[in-house]
This record gives C-alpha cells, structure tokens and sequence, in this order.
C-alpha cells in the first residue's frame, strides 16, 4: 500500500475504472466536494450534490457512470463511488506506525508466542500462552491476557483489553478503549444479596471484523460469545454474554444488546438502539436508530420505535393526550351507545 | 478455590445438594445443557428445558428438587440450582494470575502502602497516600490515584482508573477501562460561559461491588458519591456526581443515572435505563430496560416506558396518531355536543 | 492557586464580594448545607433551601443579595452564588500532581516537542511529531499519536488516548479513558460485505474544552471534526465523524451523536440524547434528556420526546391503546358519518 502523491493512472491502476482526461495529474489526498483543492482527488457519490461538483476546486474527481459528464476535470468514472472511495482511500492512507518487534518497555510473558513480523507497543502486556500472529499491531499499552490468540495482520489501537483465552480473527481492527472478554452479567438472587456466577465462556471474533472505542464485548456465561466474519462495530457497543452476532452485521455506536441474544447476518441497527436479551433477530433485518426491541424478529424488513422530538410544549400534549386514551376510548363507546339508541328509536 | 476435575462427591462437598448415582464421576467444567459433553456437569433451571436435559450428553447434572427424576444420568439436587450454579463455577474457575509482589514495571509511589499479599500489575501506577490492602490484585496498568483506598481481597483487572482520595471496599470486583471518580459535571453559566465548579467529593465505594467494564462513577461535586454493599453495576453505566445506590441494587448495561439521584436498596434496573438527576427511587424498585425515569418513585413495583419496535410503516402510522391525538380528541367532543343536541330534541 | 485554609479576607480578595462579619474567621473547605461543620464555608444558591441554610453547622456562607440577612454567621454576599462556587471551589482546589518533566517510564519518540514545564506521567507513550505545549499535564499511561498538539496548560488525566494528527486547544480537561480521534464509522457496501472507508481527517478541539471519562470523539473521514472553544461534554458522550459542536455547548452523559451533524453554539444537551446524522441544530437549542432528535432544529426553543415510566399495567395499557389508534381514528369517523345521517333526517 503506496501513499501519495499518485499520479490518476496510478489510482486507476490500483483501484479500476475508467481515467478521462490526463492521465499525469498528480492528486496527494482524497476530499470532500466541499473543501477540495489543487492536488485533491474529489468524490461525487449522491445526485444531490452535482452543484458542489460543478463549484469544486478539485484537481479530478471520481463520478458515477451516470455523471460521465458533470465535469470537464479530469475524472475517474466507476460504477460505484462509494465503493470507490473505499480502495482509493486505502491508497492514500498513511502506513500505520510500528516497527516490527517487540518495544523494550512491553512485557512479554515467557511461553507467549509472538511472530516475529508482529508489533508489540510500548507498555503493552502479554500473558503466558498467548498467540500473536504475523503482522499483528499493538498499539501503546494493550493488554492481551492468557491463552488470548490474534490472528494475522489485526490492528489492535493503543489501550486496548483481551481478557484470557478470547480469540480474535485475521485482520481486525480494534480501536481503543474497546473491552473484549470481561465477565458477564451474571448473578444468582438469594437471601436479598446476589450470587456471582463465574464466567467461564470465551469471546470468539471471526475475520475482518473492526470494534469501535471503548466498545465491550462480554465472555459468555458457560459457552461463548460470538462475532462472526466482517462484522462491524462502532464505537461505545455494550454486547452481552452469550449473545451471536451474524456476519456481516453492522451495529452503529451506542447500541446495547442484552445477554444471549441471537442478531443475524447481513442485519444493519442504527445507532443507541436497545436489544433486549434472549430474542432472535432474523437476517437482513434493519433496525432504526433510537429504537427499542423487546421480542424476537423473524422476518426482514425494517423496523423502528424512533420518537421523534418536538418543541417540548406540543409533547407534553401528547404525553397527556397519550396518559389520557383509557378516557377517550370510554367516551368513543359512550358515543356509540347513545348512537346506536337513537339510531334504533328513529 | 480447587480448579476442576473433581469427583461429584468432592462437588456436593463443597456446594452442598444431594448426590443421586456414582459419587465417582469425574466433572471438569460446568456447561450448558445443549453444548455439554463427556466430562460436562451441566444444569437444569428451567422446566421449559427439561427436553434437553432428556437429550444431554452431560456426564452428570444439577436438578431442582422438583426435577429430580428427570433424568437416570448422576445428578445433584438442589434447592435452587441456579444459585447452585454461582457456587460450582466458583470451584471450577481458574484461580486469577497474579503472584503476590509488584512488577518490575509498576510504579509505587513513595509513602504509598501496598500489602505484601497484594499483587501490582505490569505498569501499574500507584499514587502517594495509597492504601492496598492484604490480598488486592491490580491488573496491567492500573492507575490508583493519591490517597486512594483498597480493601482487601478485591480484584481490579487491567486499565481501572481511581481518581485521588476515593475509596473501594473489600471484595470488590472492577473491570477494565472502569472509570471510578471522574469530576461531576457541574458548571455555573456566566455571560454564555461555562465556569468549571471544582469537584471536591468522593466515591465510596462498599464491600463485595462489581463494576463493569467501561463504566464510570463521578466523584461529588462538594458531598461524596455512594456506592453501597453488594451493588452490582454492568458495563458502560454513568452514574454523575453525588448519586447514591443502596446495597444490592443490581443495574444493568448502558443505564445512565444523572447527578444526585438516590436509588433505593434492592433494586433492579433493566439496561439502558435513563434515569433523571435530584430524584429518589424507593427500594426494591423494579425498573424495565429503555426506561426514561423522569421524577421520584416512592412505591416498590415495576415502571416501564419501553416502547417495543414494529414495522417502520406501522410505526410511521402511530406516531401521526400519537401526533393528531389533539385532533381526535376535538372531534370526539365535537360528537359528543353534536349528539347531545339531538338527544335533546328527541 | 492556593489551597486551604483561608481567612474569609483572604477569599474575598480573590473571588470578590462584599463580606459581613469576621474577617479572620478561617474556612477549609467548602461544603453543602447540609454536611457542613465547623471550618467549612457553606453555599446559598437556592431560596427552598432557607430552611437548610438557618440549620447549618457551617463557619461561613455565600449568600445571594436577596438573601443578605438569612443567617448571622460571616457571610459573603454576592450576585450569583453558583458561579462565585465556581471561583471558591477553584481556591480550595488541592493543586493537580505532577512536576514538571518527563517520567523515567514515559516513551517520548524522537523528533517530540515537550515543553519544559510540561508533566508527563509515568508509562505516557508520545508519538514521533507530536508537541507539547507549556505547562501540559499526562496523567499516567496516556497515548498521544503522531503530530498531536496540546495546547498549553491543558490537562489529561490517566488513559487518555489521542490518535495521529488531532489537535487539543488550550487548558482543555480530558478525563481517563476518552478517545479522540478513532476512526469514524464509513464502509461501504459491496457485494454483501463491507468496504472500510479509510477516515483520514482529524479532530480538532478549541479552547477550554472540557471532555469527560470513556467519551470518544471520531477523526472526520475525509474533512475534520471540529469542538469549538468552550464546549462541555459529560461522560460517554460519543460523537461521530464530521460532527461540528458549537462554541459553549454543553451536552450530558451517554449522549450519541451520528456523523455529519452539526450543533450550534450555546446549545443545552440533555443526557442519553439520541441525535441523528447529517442534520443541523440551531444555537441556543435546549434538548431535554432521553429524547430523539430525527431532523434539523431551526429555532432556539426547548424540544423534548422523553417518555416518563408509569407502573408496568398501566404503560402496558397505553401501550396497547397507541397500537389500537387506527382502530380508534376508524370508529370516529364511522360515528361522525352515522350522527351526520340522523342530522340530515332531523
């Protein structure tokens, strides 16, 4: 992976689709319409925007098939931009600090295997039995407890936590603060005091899954928690135990999902959604930010208890209105009656 | 605390219940009814799942009195098996890492006091004034500020931050990237500023908290922020700045309690649960997940404001009704005097 | 900054107000009304608590103008108690640790700029390019990325990470385990999996920020994300890529904001606020906690969707009403039709 400045036929090369006008205009960054300069490659990606796009500053822009003509800059047209952007911006990130080996002030445990190309930070911990593979980054600080294994080229940021025996897939990236192993939620009442349940399940993530900031993901209770392939997770996630999320899922930040819950695959859930523990959501099931689930979902399809705001006189209205229903659907039967007497001595 | 295998009757020893069958057989691990195996105690709590505890293929299982010929496999009956539970996974959970001493790597200030018995983690920072008492275990990179105290026998995983002068009772368990004594959020406006009100309080801490992963208790503002004996907190609650929860409460994930809120004893409180500030929760109150608590309840029992998910069409047609609800209720009295008028005339 | 005690002459001259009685009397600290003694310098901020106020066992009080002759005790009288709060809670503030200079245990990478008088704690990791300014304090085990700046007589407290490249004003507060900077949440879908849009922008924060524990602020995708002066966060605030938060915005704990959204300045943020992406917010908005904010603000004004609980019967009733609206709206428009009949025939 190159970093700029690129000539285009150089990103085309990369990254496909089709270069109209110069093929030697060197472009350093990719940015928005908005605040493109010389020596930026701007993206058109939504119709809405052909404005932004004719005003750019932009060296070059990348364009629908169906916006061929927007511009006269030289441009890159592809099927999907957004797609596009997403290889592109691969290309113009820069290299992701980290030498291989492992930094003097990290602490390995003895009988800890660490592969040789992996990069451990300074100050972080490894315990005994731990497997860290090939081109593993740690960032500053992580703490990777026994038996914990990292799969190939995974990128864990500064200051994150695997409690022991918890596995992570190739390729993740895991972002700071995320917690990935601690103790469920589990307690027996007795006697008005509660019993700790010790949590012996693991956490097991599969490929390519990336975990938000200071995102939890508790071990399971007696079997494991699972993440499965591609998943992503944003940022400040709470994931009980026992719970399965399907591959390829998206969870957008803020969202909780209680213990032993099943989400399936494909599913996208907006963000500071709650879910509640033990259901089942099927797969391809989009779910609306700000939104309660309390019973399984077995069919696809999007579903929503968004409550909307409004200027806070007009809702305690409808807070009294709504307080108030038991009152109007006794009046409505009352109409009814009286109606249908009339109606009958006409 | 032994670590599994074990004979059943080694089992009923330590936990008490009834041996029915082979006191010989050897457990090594306690698992879930479906994903046991040979050398798997597993349990049964749930009379729904008696069919598959017929299809187990657990070497032994832990039954209620009421089920306790369900099954011919050797079993111990119990009272309460889930309670039974809590007390088993104690016997086959690994005894924690940590040999007594301080890590090379920590750094202990001078004039802070840790017990020998005490375990300090790799990067373990321990501030002046510090007290550590007989038999603590800090994780990796602990961070324990000046005239912090520790009671004993608690366990504090990797990446728990105590701010200066709080307080943590014996047995305690926190988890990592806990926060405990953050300052309050307390402002005074002036001239379309904020001016920053010194948070000079405390959080005390009882004995035998849990404190999940990420979560954060503000210290108080002037007076001190209170955690009682056996509250057990989840990941990623916020409790603000002078909040007290009585003993035993137990909090599920992503609740946020705001500033100088007492809940009462014996209370449980579903995840996500938002719970305004200056308000009094009675004890043994019952409050769902997605909960808005907006003024003080004196009564035990169970409040909910969840609003479960439909089909985003459905949902789109309730929240225009919920909107023209002022609408209908000028109709319905519209009807009424309408009807009234011809009844009259009748 | 001094730190108690101090004679109540002493106070004045650095706060102001007009002192009645003793000068010399000595005051440790402050304290509320209520669990004030002997030594401790109690407030009046709020007329209700008169009655606290004639009872308290304090040496001293801050009282507002109208409240002059409430009590008998030495008194500083003054216009706004709450902010004269703000200047005595900083008097009696204990000075934050930390000399001047780097930990032995801190990694500061070649090619850093710290100031001499910054403080930078032990296990701090500072990435090449990044710079310090004057009178900074690292509490421990903090993470500062490459090209990084602080701003002078800023504040991090332990476990703070700051990615690559995001830039902190001055005398900022940052508490444990907030995040600036992790990538924002952008994929791109293809082909059933999802393409990770490589987040190249910053965060960049004004002066006198305040930030609170475990809250994660994303770097901008393409263009920045932007904390003008001023502003305030509580706790477990997240904010997504391309958020801009006006200058002197407060915002409360466990609030989500999506990316792309835009905050005017001296807006009032409740806690658990659900604010969606890609809209705009006035200035001087006022959103109360809990509530959902689905489209753009245009006018200052106070908006609100918090549903408060009832007892678990009756919210379930409601409930069921809500669903039974269509129904409700249906049989009203068949009685309005059957009562114009009988009009019509009268």
């Amino acid at each position: 992976m190159s970093t700029g400045p690129l000539r285009l036929a150089e990103v085309v090369a990369h990254c496909g689709g089709e270069l109209v006008g110069d093929p030697d205009v060197v472009v350093r960054r990719i940015a928005s319409l908005q605040s493109a300069g010389p020596g930026d490659l701007a993206f058109l990606s939504d119709a809405r925007r052909r404005a932004e796009a004719a005003a750019t500053r932009a060296s070059a822009l990348i364009v629908p098939e169906t916006e061929r003509d927007i511009t006269t800059l030289p441009r890159i047209v592809c099927r999907d931009p957004y797609a596009y952007l997403s290889r592109a911006s691969a290309l113009f990130q820069s290299p992701v600090a980290g030498a291989p080996g492992i930094h003097s002030t990290a602490v390995v445990a003895a009988g800890a295997e660490v592969a040789p190309s992996a990069s451990i930070g300074p100050g972080c911990v490894v315990e005994r039995g731990a497997r860290i593979a090939a081109n593993v980054m740690l960032g500053a600080h992580c703490a990777v407890g026994e038996e914990v294994e990292i799969g190939p080229d995974s990128h864990l940021h500064a200051h994150v936590t695997i409690y022991p025996r918890c596995s992570i897939g190739p390729r993740a990236i895991i972002h700071s603060g995320a917690v990935i192993g601690a103790d469920g939620f589990g307690f027996a009442p007795e006697g008005g005091k509660w019993l700790k349940i010790y949590q012996t399940g693991r956490v097991l993530i599969g490929a390519d899954v990336e975990i938000g900031a200071n995102t939890t993901i508790d071990r399971g209770a007696l079997d494991d928690t699972v993440i499965e392939d591609g998943v992503k997770l944003d940022n400040q996630i709470q994931i009980g135990h026992n719970c399965r999320i399907g591959a390829h899922t998206a969870i957008a930040g803020c969202t909780g999902i209680a213990g032993s819950t099943t989400i399936g695959k494909h599913c996208m859930i907006g963000g500071a959604a709650m879910i509640a523990g033990h259901i089942e959501i099927a797969d391809h099931v989009v779910i609306a930010g700000a939104t309660g689930i309390t019973k399984s979902i077995t069919q696809p399809g999007i579903y929503s208890s968004a409550l909307p705001a409004t200027a806070v006189r007009e809702w305690r209205r409808s807070l009294a209105h709504i307080r108030g229903l038991d009152r109007i659907s006794h009046r409505i039967r009352e109409l009814e009656r009286r109606l249908a007497a009339m109606e009958q001595d006409r």
